[in-house]
């Protein structure tokens, strides 16, 4: 049988960095494609516990249909977390929902706002992820340059005259993927007058905030935001566990409206008893020592890869400095062939992501690669780090 | 700020049913319009035993990032079970993924296969989470008449002449909801005859088919489907806990690509922890036994609720005689003022879903309830019907 394909489905294919993860899936491949937190990140005992208290007190209420909303002692646990740790008021005009992970944050914003063919603007770099799930709406999806603080600001103004139907901008404000990039407390401020005054709603995705292992934290857009503008995606994939696929989004309350009935379409609610975990860990777990914990983590091991990027690179080659998050962004020399570059890495058995991949427009230039330092052990950053520094220094 | 809200989301409303259900959260009204499963169908003390095993032994892996399309060794299990079990073969043509609840098989088949104003076929009445799911496509949702036995097949003919652009046909045949109606067997041979002719899916969704408490099992339509037109949904909503969000589609391999690549944007996957529960449940329960003790609870329940029904109800009312699953279908005498009705009966403290929340067009007229025997007490059954009773001789 022929099938018929819906027009936003047709031209879509499998995430390039998951198809890359498949394929490397033989351990002897060292994974610097990857984007999974470090095992020993895991509060295991702590989980291990919590789930056998809520299994064993309240069965019922973990195992039976829940609301789509969230969990309600979740929700406020959340509420309270935004305010005191996120630097997020609850404000008046706002809301907050329990997500399945923050993914769905992008899913619904882009559901409820865009029709298809309207504008979406984000960063060029970005996330895959979030770019294939606004091409599933199939809206006009449009790169705004990213530069070392965030965005170039006049391709922002220039976008937004340019560009019908801008609906939103998609930013990763903290150690962006997979750039590393941080965008500045200027920049944020600036770009947000910018988005105000065009009536453009920030979709603020911020998976990465609590995994800062340098410098000064920066407020977050939606700390910002008294004209009720930015939807803010928060998650607990980095600081407790991915597995979980808990997240969720504060925007303001009709949006919020939407987005329920949104995800009642989608999913109903959110796995109930991951949604307890969650509340049970930030009730009984010490936040600010287990974030320090991987804090710790993550800042050894983004020191680790770029010492033996320093050391071992063919000094052509130029990397971002991340001041948290998980990736770091490798530019290869003008005139270097960057696909070819990452097939040697792979007969080399180290995978890298192809800086292609994350681009609005798959088919722009593109010279750079992402390299991911939380998966990989310390033993396999150096020795990926010398296998891949070889190549550079014979290509370069 | 006046928000833009795009054109499919406009004029989408929460589903009737979970806000009649949040309220009416009051526990002194007695929850004839729930769906719930009965909280004793749960295996609470195998459930407990499982998760404190898995995470016991394999911590990482239920907390770690996983793929999409499912944890392996449950995809696995699920296409053993649908051979042994459902009666369907897993067949050259055909893939099978895990989903985050079947609610997300009619989002992914809708984002693969339908374009905004195309046209679903939904049988009328039909469950509100998939026409809502439906809607949010923002497609042309037509419904083909419920008959005892299943939908009007001339009535399907005529509505596939005359619609255009048909993507696909959405049911419930076993025990559908709200009905209760299962479709015969003659009905399902004929409808995808008539489906494969016109080149129409057939979505089949099918949660309650191992909740039959009487009658003969009848194969469903995907164990018929040489042509490869039939997207099947399975669930663990109904046989272990809705709770944990766990539910698989088999259908053709070109449309599990895409629906894969949408589900990738949608959650990135399936909460593991509960797809690790599944497994492990499936490998180490007696599911003949299990299933055995769920369908006398389920049998029971419907067999009071009837009874009651037949006693206490003025004789004016019909009812439909259900052979499995959570629901029956009241059909108030002509004339008859069913939201009235419905008001009056939360008033007496018992809540039922207006018929009209189950219509594909839910302006046009209806005299019926749903009315749910699996989540209210047997207590809650007698008094319940004893309220909507003298209610129904008062009025009619």
């Amino acid at each position: 049988m022929n099938y018929h394909i819906s027009d936003r489905m047709a031209s879509m294919r499998p995430s390039m960095v998951r198809e890359i993860l498949k394929a490397t899936s033989d351990p002897s491949v060292i994974p610097f494609a990857a984007g999974n937190p470090a095992p020993n990140a895991f509060p295991v005992a702590e989980v291990q516990r919590i789930v056998g208290e809520i299994l064993a007190e309240r069965p019922i209420d973990a195992l039976q249909y829940s609301i789509t909303e969230g969990y309600p002692p979740l929700r406020e646990a959340l509420r309270q977390l935004c305010a005191s740790h996120y630097g997020i008021p609850m404000r008046e005009q706002d809301d907050l929902i329990v997500l399945s992970g923050a993914q769905q944050g992008m899913d619904l914003a882009t559901k409820v706002l865009c029709n298809e063919g309207d504008t979406v603007l984000c960063e060029d770099p970005s996330f895959i992820g979030s770019l294939n799930c606004f091409r599933s709406y199939h809206v006009n999806l449009v790169g705004v340059p990213m530069e070392e603080d965030g965005i170039s600001l006049p391709a922002l103004e220039e976008a937004l005259r340019r560009e019908k139907n801008v609906r939103m901008l998609y930013l990763i404000p903290n150690f962006q993927n997979p750039t590393g990039i941080t965008t500045s407390l200027e920049k944020r401020r600036e770009l947000y007058r910018i988005c105000a005054e065009a009536g453009v709603m920030i979709l603020e995705d911020n998976p990465y905030g609590d995994l800062r292992f340098s410098g000064e934290a920066i407020p977050s857009l939606k700390s910002m935001d008294t004209e009720g503008i930015v939807i803010y995606v928060g998650s607990f994939s980095k600081i407790l566990a991915p597995g979980v696929r808990v997240g969720w989004t504060i925007a303001p309350k009709p949006l919020i409206a939407k987005m329920t009935v949104g995800k009642q379409c989608a999913d109903v609610h959110t796995t109930i008893l991951t949604q307890m975990l969650c509340e049970r860990w930030l009730a009984t777990c010490d936040l600010q020592a287990h974030l320090a914990r991987l804090q710790e983590i993550y800042r050894q091991k983004c020191a680790l890869m770029l010492d033996c990027i320093d050391r071992e690179f063919s000094p052509k080659v130029t990397h971002t400095t991340p001041q948290g998050g998980l990736f770091l962004w490798c530019t290869l020399p003008e005139g270097a062939d960057m696909l070819d570059f990452c097939n040697r890495a792979v007969a080399e058995k180290v995978a890298v992501v192809p800086g292609v991949a994350f681009l609005a427009d798959e088919n722009a230039p593109c010279r750079s690669v992402r390299m991911n330092f939380s998966t990989p052990t310390d033993e396999a950053i150096v020795t990926g780090c010398q296998r891949l520094g070889r190549l550079t220094r014979e290509l370069f």
